[in-house]
C-alpha cells in the first residue's frame, strides 16, 4: 500500500491500532447515527493524539489543531505520496515559496478586495457570526421542525439554501431581517452583515509601511514564479509546478472539527498549457477509468451521481478538455490508492454561478463522511486569469511563446472588441467582457488538495 | 548515501550536476577568495533555480526566498533524513503545531517581553538599522583600514567586538555617539537604540481584539503540549519530542543570503529528562566518536579547537552530562552523513554571558562556510524553564513523578529559600536568583537544528 511505503515509528501506529479494534466495535454499534459516530471517533482520535486542539492549556484557539504522534506520521505518509504520485511521477516543478507574503501579490490575484465572508455582530456583545451561517441554520431547523410551513413557505426556505452562496450583503441582511433571527447565544440584535477580509495580516519589516498577510493559498508563489519555471522548463509548454506548504484563513466562526480551520497543509499543482491544445499525451492511461460523476445536468435536473468512463466523459464533452480529464483521473486514483471508498467518492461539476467567469470548467472531488459530501480536491481550468493579473501588476509579461519548425506567414481576420461600444452596451461589465474575449495564451489548470487528516484516520477506523 | 536515499526527479538534480562540472572549475580557481566565491555559487544556485529571491517580478522581499525544482529536492531529502535519523532511529514523539499563536503562549515563553532586537533609525529617511550592526562594521572597519589607530584604541575597538552581545541600550546608544557613527546610506544622525520585536503581529478572529504572532520557533508548541505526550508515552520519562516546521522573524535587516531570513523551516527536538539522573542508556553508541570540540577555557585562552573523544569530554566534565553528549554525537552523524566536512565542523560551548541563567550547558554546531564559522544547530541543557513558565501561567502543572517499586520514607533535610531575606539582599535579582535555587524536576534538552540549503549544495559544488 503505497500509505505504508515509508517506515514509521512503530510504536505508535501499533499501538494506536491494537487500540483500535475495541473501539471499532464500538463505533459499527452507532454508525447507523452520523452525529453519535463522529463524536465517538473525534473523541478516539484525540485521546489517541491524532489532533488534538491546539494550545490546550490555556483554552485553545478555535480552529487550530495540532497533529500528535500518529496523525504526523498519517500526514508525511499522505504527503511523501502525494509528492510521489504527483511531483514525481508526472515530473513537475516543485517550488516552495514564504507563507508571509507582500500585499501588493495578492492585490494582483484579488485576495485583497473579494477573500471576504459576510459577517454580522452580535450588536451588544460584539461578537462575530458568518452571516450565511445563519441563515441556512435558520431554514434548516425551521424545515425540520417546523410542521406548521405552508408549502409556499417551505419552498421559499429550500430556494434559499440553493442560492445562499449567491446572495449579496444586502438580500442577507434582508433575509436575516425579516425572519428576525437573533444573535445565536444571546438573542441579541444583529448588525447589517458586511465583509470579512479572511486574511490574517501582518507587517514585514520595521517601518510599519509595508503590510503583510499570510497566505492564503500556496498558488501565487507558482504564478509569481511563471517565467523562472518556463525558463527551466526550456522554455517550453506544458508543464506543471507544484507547491506542498501552509495555507492560513482567519475564519470568522471555524466549525467542523478539522474541515474549516484557521491553518492547513494545501498541496497544489497548477498545470500550464497552449489554450489551442488541451490534448494530453498521457490521457489514454486513465481514460478506461470508471467512477462517480455528477456532471452540472444532474445536479439541475435533480437526478444522482453516476458511473460514467473517463474516456467517454471527455469525448461527449461533459469534461471540457483531455488534460482536465487527466487530472481527474490522476486525484481519483490518487484518493483511492490512499485508502478512499470510491463508492463514497464522487467528482462533481461545478455549476454555472460557482465558476469564477473566466473558468472554462471546474470539478471537485468529494468524499462522504458523516458531515455530508465535502469538497477535498477542486480541479479548475482557470484559462491565463492569474497570469495575467500578475502581468498586469507587475509589468513582467508572465507569456509563453511557440517556435514554429518553419517559418510561417499568416494572414487571420481578427475581430477586435471596440471598448467604447462595450462601454456603452455593458457599462460596468465592460471589463468582464472584455476579459472573456481576450483569447488567453497560456491556460492554468489548478489542482488544490486539501489534506484532511479524517480520510485515512476514518477509513482507519471504520 | 541517507541523502539520496528517496527518489527524486531525475532530471532535476542530474541537470544540475551535469552543469555543475564546469561551473565547479571555475569557482576552484576563485575559492581563495571568498567573497567571489560566495558570489559566484550564489549566481548559480539561483540561475539553477535551487533558490530565488521570493515575488522577484514584484522587486522582492528582503529576507524571503523561494526554493525551486532542485532546491525542493534538497529539503525534502534532507527533511525524509532528519526524520529517519533522529524521529524514527530514536523513537521520539513528532507533533505538528500551527505557526499562528496566541499572545498568552508567546508571554509566558518570554518572546513578547524578550525577543527584541536594538534598532536605530535614520532620523530623516525613517530607515531602519540593526544598532549592533553599525557599531560592528565601523570596528570592523577602523580595525582593518585605519593605520593610525593607537595600540589602545585598537584595544578599545576589539574589546567591542568580544562584548557586542552584552551591550545595553544605552551602551551601544552612547557608543554610536562617541564614534560619530552615521546611518550608511545617507550619512544622516541616527536615533537612539529602542528594542524592537522580531515577531510578526497579527490578530486571530474576526473581533480584532485577540492579538497572535507568528510562531518565532517551533518548541513552544512542544511544551504546551507536555502533558498529553507524557500520558502518551505511558507517565515515563525519558522521552524525546519533535517537530519539524516554519517560523518567522521579522528581521530589521537581513542580510548574508540564506543565513538570516524572515521565514524558514526549524527542525527543533525537546527531551525530557530526569534532572537527577541524566545518563543516556545509549550514550556508549556515540562515544568513541571524535571530532572538533571548542570548549569554554580554549576559546577565553585563546586557544583553537582540538579534536577529542566525546566519552572523555563528558567522562571529565566538559560536556555536563551523558545525555547532553549523546545528542552532540547523534547532530555530528547527522551532519557528517548530510555530507559536512568534518574539518569544517566544530563544537562550540556558549560562554557564560551567551546562556540563558538557567541553561546548565549549551554547545552550537557550527559550519565553516565563505561567513566564517556558523552556528547551524544548538543544543542546550535548558533545564525545566519552559514548562515551569507554562505553568505557571496556564495553572496546568506540566510536570513528571516517579513511581518507586516499593514505597519509600525518606527524611530530608531541605533548606528553604527565604524570600524576605533574598528579596534584602538581591533586590530586582531575586526572582533570578530563587529560579536557580529551585530544583527543576524535569530538565529540558533542546536540539534546533536551522536547516540551510547552502550545506549540501555548498558541498555539492565545491
Amino acid at each position: 500500500r503505497a500509505i505504508a511505503a515509508k517506515p514509521h515509528p512503530p510504536q505508535t501506529l501499533a499501538a494506536a491500532a491494537a487500540g483500535a479494534t475495541s473501539t471499532t466495535r464500538k463505533l459499527a454499534a452507532m454508525a447507523g447515527n452520523r452525529e453519535a459516530f463522529r463524536v465517538a471517533v473525534g473523541n478516539t482520535l484525540e485521546r489517541r493524539l491524532f489532533y488534538v486542539p491546539s494550545f490546550k492549556i490555556y483554552g485553545g484557539v478555535a480552529g487550530l489543531y495540532d497533529y500528535g504522534p500518529p496523525g504526523c506520521a498519517v500526514k508525511a505518509n499522505v504527503l511523501a505520496f502525494w509528492r510521489q504520485h504527483f511531483v514525481l511521477e508526472e515530473g513537475m516543478l516543485e517550488v516552495d515559496c514564504p507563507c508571509v507574503t507582500p500585499e501588493v501579490v495578492l492585490k494582483a490575484s484579488g485576495h485583497v478586495e473579494k477573500f471576504t465572508d459576510l459577517m454580522v455582530k452580535d450588536e451588544k456583545t460584539g461578537s462575530c457570526y458568518r452571516a450565511d451561517h445563519l441563515l441556512k441554520d435558520f431554514c434548516k431547523e425551521k424545515l425540520e421542525n417546523d410542521n406548521t410551513l405552508s408549502p409556499q413557505k417551505e419552498e421559499e426556505l429550500n430556494h434559499i439554501l440553493a442560492v445562499l452562496d449567491d446572495l449579496s450583503a444586502e438580500q442577507l441582511g434582508a433575509k436575516i431581517k425579516e425572519y428576525g433571527i437573533a444573535a445565536p447565544d444571546t438573542k441579541n440584535p444583529l448588525s447589517d452583515p458586511y465583509p470579512f477580509n479572511l486574511m490574517f495580516q501582518t507587517s514585514i519589516g520595521p517601518s510599519g509601511l509595508s503590510t503583510g498577510y499570510m497566505r492564503p493559498e500556496t498558488a501565487q508563489g507558482i504564478f509569481v514564479n511563471f517565467k523562472d519555471l518556463y525558463y527551466y522548463n526550456g522554455n517550453k509548454l506544458p508543464f506543471a509546478a507544484a507547491q506542498i506548504g501552509q495555507a492560513f484563513r482567519n475564519e470568522i466562526s471555524p466549525r467542523q472539527g478539522l474541515l474549516r480551520v484557521r491553518e492547513f497543509t494545501l498541496a497544489e499543482i497548477e498545470h500550464f498549457v497552449d489554450p489551442e491544445d488541451k490534448s494530453h499525451p498521457k490521457f489514454s492511461d486513465v481514460s478506461d477509468l470508471e467512477f462517480l460523476m455528477f456532471p452540472r445536468e444532474d445536479q439541475l435536473t435533480g437526478r444522482s451521481a453516476t458511473r460514467v468512463r473517463l474516456g467517454e466523459a471527455v469525448s461527449e464533452g461533459t469534461v471540457n478538455n483531455e488534460t482536465l480529464g487527466f487530472f481527474i483521473g490522476r486525484v481519483y486514483l490518487f484518493l483511492t490508492q490512499l485508502g478512499i471508498d470510491k463508492d463514497r467518492l464522487r467528482f462533481r461539476q461545478h455549476l454555472p454561478n460557482e465558476m469564477a467567469h473566466y473558468a472554462a470548467d471546474c470539478w471537485d472531488a468529494e468524499i462522504e463522511c458523516s458531515y455530508g459530501w465535502i469538497e477535498c480536491v477542486g480541479i479548475a481550468d482557470r484559462s491565463a486569469y492569474d497570469l495575467r493579473a500578475h502581468s498586469d501588476k507587475s509589468g513582467v509579461p508572465l507569456e509563453a511563446h511557440e517556435k514554429f519548425a518553419e517559418p510561417r506567414e499568416v494572414e487571420k481576420l481578427v475581430i477586435t472588441p471596440s471598448k467604447k461600444e462595450l462601454g456603452l452596451a455593458f457599462k460596468g461589465d465592460q471589463k468582464m467582457v472584455l476579459e472573456a474575449l481576450e483569447v488567453s495564451f497560456v491556460s492554468t489548470l489548478t489542482c488544490h488538495i486539501l489534506l484532511l487528516l479524517c480520510w485515512p484516520t476514518l477509513k482507519f477506523l471504520r
